[in-house]
């Protein structure tokens, strides 16, 4: 059976340019990005130019970009380490309710040591209000942290808006990008950023790499301590192929962004017209303002979790919620806070694409949810739809 | 010119058995391992799989095991993981001055949030005396770290010993393993260990993976907070071929290590009794207790650094120090622990053996360090040796 990958944002195959990218560094260009030989100086300047092109990328200053092991590790050192470096400030963050948990779940440990945490609600489109957060503003405030497109449901967030907010109060403006970062622009000087986070393996990169960008007018401290390496932010043996292969998506991401974008919308948009048809279905999330990717909807009287089994026996790969929390039995956190009901937010289907999808892809996927809805909803508790 | 790479110590090339192992895991097994979908199940399988291989090479069960993106985010996790689990008990913790950084450092930090540290001394072999150990326990220590084996000086520390003594006394033990791990048999149980770091790259697998032992009844906290990945220990999607070339690298650890072991012994003492025969040397570390691909010269009036620049030319990748500090011009703490002067501590070499290295390339290595010394000898500041 051919399997179809529809589950992009939970991780990407890697591209082959990338790996060929990569190859070279694991054998032969080997060595230890700080060692002072000459297998180390071909490690640093991997290194160093990998940094170059995602700065450019980010419209930063290679300086301003530190490697880390994935959005995750990025998001708990913007958190944590804007927390303690500006603890004397004040000690103050407001984020979202739909923030990826590995925002949420920094913001509630930092709760352990003294700081205060305000969750902004959303409309029913996802959308987090500017004004919502200038009012949130307290003197003890020192940072905001809203997400650029949310995971599940798509939504891209007014973040230069809210950014420019942070700015005239002079609060730091941390978003993350990990969804959106290589699919769509972004320019952290024009959408007043300081600090953002990326994952490379959402962009056909490698897993165990990731990138934050810190602007250099920026007090922050590190979370990981050691050796001082990436400009004293980040100490550990920096990941040389997963780097050089990080760029190489990026460079990738670059040169096919705005075709990718219009195609992309196009197998959406055809996609949502087509399950928005089926009696009981609904989409979730802003109808034009999200990801290029993503469509999330639920179906009446459906279990997420078993259309998801279904069509993984048709050779569909898609997602109920975000891969992080699968395992967990709670409803999502962002289906909820949108205004679904706990019965809605169960029955939630993620389809996110992916640049080897194809109009067919879509068409099976169309017949194959038809179909599998149909045959749930006979044996449903929830009755007939 | 050929290059002979003599700094294992800093990163390895990967095994080409480690490669072919990780290659289907980047573009077709790509799946995330937290998806519900055949591809999410094929990488969680990869994973527990590796995860199975851990365990059983340290004599520990796989929920025991913990992926991380390498040493220092395990080191980190050790040290500030039980510092904060373990808070209401006390605020003490026992390390060695010989420690790496990536212990320092986060121990350093912690007494910013209260903990205070004791830093034992060593002797001039750098070995740590467990009875030090016992008579620096107070009621208030929740931790002691001592490393396996140094990554400098290759002195392999009385780490059993040490857990017995933590055992008796109901205190945690952690043990850096970087250097160790793959390279000497390590019985996590036997040597009453309940914390151990380490790192893929220095044993032949990938850069970016690393892992952590933490003993099923250890009380800690996790220090990188999302998702909840990791049995909860370590959120971030996890670098599956990353794991897979860890696991593989220990699997060819595991068959070669004796012969290995034997062999490199064999190779490092013709080294180290080669170069001992020029004036004014010293092997700096234990005779007989070290790593078996470990030598660390001093050569009176001769600077490190001149040493490793003009080898490099030669074609030798040596190092001078740890290539986590080798930006730093402080003279290394481990070389001044153990006695060493800051003009002793800054001429030295050192020299890590690996698997692809012959006795041609240790004969030319002694030809050439004999015939550096004998030039920078005749420049130095220092006078003629």
């Amino acid at each position: 059976m051919k399997r179809i990958y529809l589950d992009h944002a939970a991780t990407t195959p890697l591209a082959s340019e990338v790996f060929e990218a990569m190859k070279p560094y694991f054998s032969e260009k080997f060595g230890n990005a700080s060692s002072l030989h000459s297998f180390g100086q071909e490690a640093r300047d991997a290194v160093e130019n990998s940094r170059k092109t995602a700065a450019s990328f980010l419209g930063a200053r290679p300086n301003e970009i530190v490697f880390t092991s994935g959005g995750t590790e990025s998001n708990n050192l913007a958190i944590k380490g804007i927390a303690f470096a500006n603890k004397n400030k004040g000690n103050h963050i407001i984020t979202s309710k739909i923030e990826h948990h590995a925002i949420h779940e920094p913001c509630e440990w930092l709760t352990k040591h003294g700081f205060k945490i305000t969750y902004l609600p959303v409309d029913s489109q996802g959308l987090v209000n500017p004004s919502d957060v200038e009012k949130a503003i307290t003197k003890e405030t020192i940072l905001v942290s809203i997400m650029h497109a949310n995971n599940e449901i798509g939504t891209i967030e007014p973040i230069e808006e809210i950014g420019k907010i942070c700015k005239k109060h002079k609060i730091y403006f941390h978003t993350d990008a990990v969804q959106t970062f290589g699919k769509i622009p972004i320019d952290v000087k024009k959408m007043n950023i300081d600090l953002l986070s990326a994952s490379s393996h959402k962009l056909y990169g490698p897993k165990g790499v990731g990138l934050i960008y810190i602007g250099q007018d920026v007090k922050i401290e590190p979370t990981q301590h050691g050796g001082g390496h990436e400009n004293g932010m980040r100490s550990g043996t920096e990941n040389v192929p997963g780097i050089v292969g990080f760029a190489k998506a990026i460079e990738l991401a670059k040169q096919k962004m705005k075709a990718e974008v219009e195609r992309q919308i196009k197998l959406r948009d055809n996609l949502i017209n087509e399950i928005l048809k089926i009696p009981g279905s609904q989409l979730n999330g802003h109808k034009t303002q999200r990801l290029p990717n993503n469509c999330n909807f639920s179906f009446k009287g459906v279990e997420g979790e078993a259309l998801l089994i279904r069509l993984n026996e048709k050779g569909l790969a898609v997602s109920t919620g975000s891969a992080c929390s699968t395992k967990s039995l709670e409803p999502s956190h962002v289906l909820t806070a949108i205004g679904l009901s706990h019965e809605q937010a169960h029955g939630s289907l993620r389809i996110t694409l992916g640049k080897d999808n194809t109009e067919q892809d879509i068409d099976y996927a169309i017949e194959q949810i038809n179909s599998i809805i149909g045959s749930l909803r006979k044996i449903s508790p929830f009755g007939k739809w």
